[in-house]
């Protein structure tokens, strides 16, 4: 069965970038603390953790904010990102009403105009694999709010930002389920049941 | 030696209350999930965190509103808070530039007007143990932000509440060290190095 998994890298302060977010400065100034998880671990757990998000992925749903900053020049290439991580390279739908002339990347990209709509495409996609919502902040607390997700999964980062884009913005009140935790050396994975 | 610990809970979405709170609505309407591992666990995990912390307490600080939350008629009883827990009942010291007339609670609470003064005196009469800023979020948020803590200890509830009393605003950026991670079934208890 497919799970909806929307999976997401936060600070202590509730921040999925530092400021001044945008196209080549993907994480906002000073946010890189938020993937040392992924890029700069030598703790083998960030490293499973990671793989099996990958290997699970059987579709990707991302806002049109995060797709600019991924198919920026400076975004995904073949060492970072779907991209180079995952062999069967899953399509991905972006939520858009207003679809790029131009892609650089050579995946599978799909446009399709909100949310509910993208997770049902994508779902119907996935097969006996899982779909992920990757963010950003606002699709990720839409995909929460509207029930539209399975599990939310946090990265949760030892570092306060104090500005840049919120997880959450006046989020619907929900009681969640606590999973799993598992503290790597860099950051805490938490896992909750959302329905 | 003393250490400085700051020490609250936390939602998902960063608020230490649900919103509405005040003297008598201490949580914030909606916020009970916040203390479900101090009074509504069987998990001997969060016994022990909350029993350490008390047992570890040489000094309290707090700001004007949880004080007035604390001495309230709904607030510390024989049953619940410090006054229950701790035979040894630190000092309190309270910030503010306006103390009170009356106090009902018959403990030792000390208004100072400053925070960094009354960590100082915290500090100065916590002996061995250590000092304890219990909140709230924007007397812990002041403590890390001008370094006067040692450590932050934030209890992880597994709650949205949209709403209510934010933990940080507009902090100052810090990059902080991961230091424990303890999950119960009710909670994350974090704690991370300040400086």
């Amino acid at each position: 069965m497919t799970t909806v998994v929307a999976d997401i890298s936060v600070s202590l302060d509730g921040f999925v970038t530092g400021p001044d977010a945008g196209p080549d400065n993907g994480l906002g100034t000073g946010g890189e603390p938020l993937h040392t998880w992924v890029f700069e671990s030598d703790d083998p757990l960030d490293a499973e953790i990671l793989a099996r998000s990958t290997e699970r992925s059987g579709a990707v749903v991302m806002g049109r904010n995060l797709f600019d900053v991924i198919d920026a020049p400076s975004g995904w290439n073949d060492d970072m990102g779907y991209g180079a991580q995952h062999a069967a390279r899953p399509p991905f739908f972006v939520v858009t009403h207003d679809p790029p002339a131009d892609v650089r990347l050579e995946l599978d990209f799909r446009f399709v105009a909100d949310l509910p709509t993208a997770i049902e495409q994508a779902k119907a996609v996935a097969g006996d694999k899982d779909v992920f919502v990757m963010g950003g902040g606002e699709i990720i607390r839409q995909s929460v709010d509207a029930g539209l997700v399975d599990e939310l999964v946090l990265h949760l980062s030892p570092v306060v930002l104090g500005a840049g884009t919120p997880l959450f913005v006046a989020a619907t009140r929900r009681e969640l389920v606590q999973r799993e935790v598992r503290p790597s050396r860099t950051a805490v994975h938490l896992t909750y049941d959302v329905r």
